[in-house]
């Protein structure tokens, strides 16, 4: 884990209330996988229980180190930033953002360490106005007007993405390889192609599809630029221009019999 | 609904061989929540089913409208990019962006009224080997090395909202406060090759190759594996595989005087 990733140690997830043992269970495992790991639980109707367990599939150390609170001021103790995550809009005067903003915004605070919290309200109805009334900024994951219903583990992993999205920043990229066996694009560990190879299959190329009578003699340029511009797109590999011009070689002196030959 | 969110239904969400019927159903209420509705299930394991509605919770219009297929090609039909989501890191040569990434590209073609398809596999192994040949993009969605157990439906939940941000562009947060117009992506005045073109082309190809001897009959199969990712990755337009499909044709039945012919 980069340094980067650890300030993901200074956020913690507050779930109101929740009715369904479940949801607690898959919102876990939503943050142990964006490798959050601070839960809290404020009243929850049904907790600990096999639901909640079973939904965690891997993450139950989550659960286990829940801090479960009765109020919600116990659980945002030692936080500096409260962000109220909201399906509706409200006719309050909180600040209101989209998650991702509110993920840069955390981001920024965590780096000074300090606690970032997120508050998930109930199931049902989402965060009452006395639970609105303790953050200090609302967050909104765009939805479908006509549908928002987002279940509460699906909000929380849409945000805890968000938080592990806004620390890797420009990095993120990398983070899809971290031990850079394989970089994003083609190029940066296979083997590709030189200019000059490219150059003697264009070459190759050519003069075989002249042979064959493709070449329209008319507009021999502009066919061989569309053919140039594909494959300069596919960026191709050293082993993989073998293989085209193998196939360019045969396709002048066809041998349907060469490799059967071979055969016992 | 803005007419950028209109672009929605040019996503189709593809669930290759899900086994629970649970994941099916919250897939389906992940998609719908961000404004997707086009929903295809191959092979599935069981469905449909109470479990699958239950856990919809309100979008069973699109379980409703499943596509139940026997195989992905089904599945993919009329689609110009397949983007395949991963968990795993590859020893392939498919091109890897992060699920951002993927959504922005995604958006580029959905712009010029063209389908693009995301593929997730099975709940216990991903996608297969067979079903990653079918796809010109990989997309990661970065998590925690050390537990990188995404729920398909928390994943279908991701992307989907990718989606519905990357359409929303950076003017995200007036999604807050509907009525924005977006700049369509990059890709929006190309033509590119249907999944299913490109599938006549691997066929003939393969044909052609096998005429010509270049088909050593000992490993067929991967040589076409690395044709089809050189091509996947160049992302084909109608008017390039014209000139291929051209060049097949003559390959197998040169005609060096055709074009001459045609001259005074």
């Amino acid at each position: 884990m980069t340094s980067k990733l650890k300030l993901l140690d200074n956020f913690r997830i507050v779930l109101c209330q929740t009715s369904h043992p479940g949801n607690i269970g898959a919102a876990a495992r939503a943050m142990k996988v964006m490798g959050l790991n601070r839960l809290y639980l404020v009243s929850p109707k049904q907790f600990p229980g096999k639901e909640a367990t079973s939904l965690a599939a891997g993450a139950d150390d989550l659960l286990q180190n829940a801090h479960i609170c009765t109020t919600l001021a116990e659980a945002l103790t030692g936080c500096t930033l409260v962000i109220g995550l909201s399906a509706r809009k409200r006719q309050l005067s909180h600040e209101l953002v989209s998650a991702r903003q509110a993920a840069g915004r955390a981001a920024g605070v965590a780096a000074s360490q300090q606690q970032v919290a997120f508050l998930f309200g109930t199931e049902m109805s989402g965060l009452s106005n006395a639970e609105l009334d303790l953050c200090q900024l609302l967050a909104m994951i765009p939805s479908n007007p006509d549908f928002s219903s987002l279940n509460v583990a699906a909000a929380v992993q849409v945000m805890c993405y968000e938080l592990r999205s806004a620390l890797l920043g420009s990095q993120l990229s990398e983070e899809l390889l971290p031990n850079n066996q394989i970089k994003p694009g083609p190029d940066k560990t296979v083997n590709l192609a030189s200019s000059e190879e490219m150059e003697m299959f264009y070459r190759h190329l050519e003069e075989t599809i002249r042979q064959i009578g493709f070449l329209n003699s008319r507009s021999p340029g502009r066919i061989m630029q569309r053919l140039r511009r594909l494959y300069a797109r596919a960026r191709v590999e050293k082993e993989e221009l073998n293989i085209l011009r193998g196939i360019l070689k045969l396709t002048q002196q066809p041998n349907p019999d060469k490799y059967r030959k071979k055969q016992p």
